[in-house]
């Protein structure tokens, strides 16, 4: 176990943050609230982005860029959207700064006070849409289907890496669309593709649900989402997209010419993940050692080790697996260092969890092996040195499905169906995981649940596998009918 | 000439706004001196970006991510620096709003403002040399080598589409190094990389130099720059590397422990270039009937029109066509649309900058031809189909190095060597480009130029060919000696 990191069976909150740092992910800053991504972490990112922004591309979507403020006039456009951000968000007063007339430093100059206040955006619907009305006339420049990778800010108090800070980055889908129907089908194709990345890409299994009237975005008809499980038992929602009808339509006046020459409003969608996806990936499969990180987002996918340590007679070998490796579209590093022992070099790629070890030593080779370690299951093995890149590019494949499989073998396990309160009381504080549920379908009792045991319904499942089905219930709490089963845990 | 767009002889900088709106690249928002990037637009700028990350990444660099706010204290710290930001730079002073209590709308919650103002940054140096203040303890951990992708932030008055406003997109290098040779190396290396992309992607020559004390960054010891001439004869610096001594280190107490065991404060570098250069392609190549995109850097380097419309008979051309330049790694758009007509359709992808269109028509099929404009010239060729796509391949090649040789003509054409004030100012009215002439050394000199005409010293040359060579004169204004020409200008 490495003595950086503290155990997740001593304190889960403290491993995560010891693995967060010690792992070069992120850090706090100088900014309360604001992280600094470094760079390893920045790494493992810039694979996710890339991946979601080429899944964007292919389902028809286009990027742009929309200003980081946002008049503070517009916010108050769409009632249940200032009422859901205002609370929580950086304020812009002015515009320059003086010296101050004690020579102490700068001071804020009160002649450069702004007319109206800038919020900085905590997400963009608003003057999105307000662009949206000069942009779109008729049903000819519809759907506008637009994605912005960017910086938001939301104002948080209790903030913990990746998982709440006042800055994240995140993508913001804002699409518009002719109908409804056209409208929930984008929100719904938009979640298949988080779905889809999360489970392929990131190993981790998710639910896709619909959220409750309490949970549902800020101006939203309907949020969808995919829900996690982590580690600990506590949930995580991955990511979000959002049915959201004609709100923002009226609120910015944005209308079309019909293909009956009426004039009718947009209507619209939002979807968006977050570096919060980073704190998932560490979270579902990461172990005291130090990361887990699936084969597919590695930066590294393979680490060569020369043992004990680089040498002349090593180096013909190494460059050759290295080179056979890169021919197959795996990143490798070759450990080139001759500071450190192997022992500790082991430790360290452990900790950054590079998924293939590659030991290359002399005895080994004269053998024609090759000393092949899988981070996932710490197995080691003799491999032929012939063939050997096909054998790594396989197990490459092999761990990302075991990553998966593992994870969703312990959601299945810390999935459990309850009828009673007494029951739910108990799992939530013993088993943990996700509660499987009925619930008589009211805010009220939702709330009272959640005022009694910090649980919170993660989602009304979509898949009949998770629940979706009918079946006539109870309510846990009230004992009124119900008609589906939900979902409930408590949540990062 | 497309009516949309103003003529450059009429009226050059309306042209340039024209065309960045009507082409779809940009446009003015609601949020006064911030722009949105539209999709066409953010599509030319990604593949700048992807472009220039490749080259930070094959030069040892890599990607991080930095805080957007700057605690107010951190600008004071170098005192150059928080002169040169501080008259235009966004104050976050609080972090809530409230309902208004007479009901109309949000107003400022005079109970959240901030202990510290915060500043959005509008560039990284103090937050980040406060970070890295954490990260280096010894000559082992340098070099440091980060760059960021960002927004930034820089209270603009006066604001034009890419070329100033108030937010920018933008990379920033900044680097760790033990040695001051070895920052000053660093520095130029990044000139270097900026100058390659500029003439290799972008088709623009710029001339490397290095600013005079009056136009240096804000704490650097040393600015390095490349400099580009636009259409109208003014120049446009288009990216910048700064060697910044140890005056940030010396700020945020950054020392490291030497390979002889001594403490000493890091040398540092930053480097940059942004959105800016869209401004530059933009007005370095384009013409009166739109956009002239370098095939490097262009969205679609292809379309392909069916004439006189889609129709099942040409399908099969037009499919066959597009799948053998995608073959070759060519972008291709098939215009399928059955709206509008092709000569309506040129014009759009001459608007669009689009380097070469195909046009498919029964009658050129029957004799196993495809008529194959370029948007550089406007020529037209009737092509055979046989080996068609190696010739589109080799046509884009030499449209990359047409722009680029034409505009190394121009500015050629318009790099005037001059000895007497009288010629300055005659050059500069008239005939307008670079200046290469004499001058004394002095700020004042500069400043005085500066004041009487309008032209600064973009800079002085490092290459021979420009003028870096030991060359006795006499300042064109004061009369007094001088060892080397410098460049003049106006500019943007």
């Amino acid at each position: 176990m490495s003595k950086e990191i503290t155990s997740r069976s001593d304190d889960y909150s403290q491993w995560y943050i010891d693995l967060v740092r010690k792992a070069g992910l992120a850090d706090y800053s100088a900014v309360k609230g604001c992280m600094v991504i470094k760079p390893y972490g920045f790494a493992i990112w810039e694979n996710m982005r890339d991946t979601l922004d080429r899944m964007f591309k292919d389902t028809g979507h286009q990027n742009a860029y929309f200003p980081l403020f946002i008049p503070k006039s517009f916010l108050s456009k769409e009632a249940a959207h200032v009422e859901g951000f205002a609370k929580e968000c950086a304020v812009v007063t002015h515009y320059r700064l003086k010296n101050a007339e004690d020579g102490s430093g700068v001071v804020v100059d009160p002649d450069a006070k702004l007319e109206e206040e800038l919020i900085v955006r905590p997400t963009s619907e608003t003057i999105i849409w307000n662009t949206y009305a000069g942009w779109i006339q008729s049903y000819r420049d519809l759907p506008l289907l637009i994605n912005q990778w960017a910086n938001v800010v939301r104002w948080e108090m209790r903030t913990r890496l990746f998982l709440r800070t006042a800055e994240f980055l995140w993508q913001e889908g804002h699409t518009a669309h002719e109908t409804k129907e056209e409208a929930v089908a984008e929100a719904r194709t938009m979640l298949d593709v988080y779905a889809d990345f999360a489970e392929h890409w990131m190993a981790l299994p998710v639910v896709k649900g619909v959220k409750t009237a309490n949970e549902r975005f800020a101006g939203a008809e309907d949020t969808y989402c995919i829900e996690a499980l982590m580690q600990d038992g506590w949930a995580l929602q991955a990511g979000t997209s959002h049915f959201l009808g004609q709100n923002f339509a009226k609120a910015f006046d944005v209308q079309f010419s019909t293909r009956d020459n009426t004039r009718e409003y947009v209507w619209a969608t939002s979807w968006g993940v977050s570096t919060r996806l980073m704190g998932a990936l560490v979270m579902a499969h990461s172990d005291d050692e130090g990361l887990v990180i699936p084969p597919r987002l590695a930066p590294m996918q393979v680490v060569i080790v020369p043992i004990p340590k680089p040498l002349p007679e090593l180096d013909e070998a190494v460059q050759t697996i290295a080179a056979d490796l890169r021919a197959l579209g795996i990143r490798v590093k070759v450990d080139n260092d001759d500071q450190n022992r192997p022992g500790y070099k082991f430790a360290e790629y452990e900790k950054l969890g590079v998924p293939v070890r590659l030991g290359v030593g002399k005895r080994d080779l004269d053998q024609g092996v090759i000393e092949v370690a899988r981070r996932d299951t710490k197995e080691k093995q003799s491999v032929p040195m012939e063939g050997l890149a096909q054998h790594v590019k396989q197990l490459l494949d092999e761990i990302q499905q075991n990553l998966f499989q593992r994870a969703l073998a312990f959601r299945a396990e810390h999935t459990t169906r309850v009828d009673t309160w007494e029951e739910f009381v108990d799992v939530l504080d013993n088993k943990r995981g996700f509660i499987s549920a009925h619930w008589d379908g009211t805010p009220e009792t939702e709330q009272e649940i959640k005022e009694l045991t910090k649980a919170t319904i993660r989602c009304i499942p979509l898949e009949s596998e998770h629940g979706a089905s009918v079946e006539e219930g109870l309510c846990i709490r009230t004992g009124k009918p119900s008609r589906q089963r939900v979902l409930f845990a408590r949540a990062y």
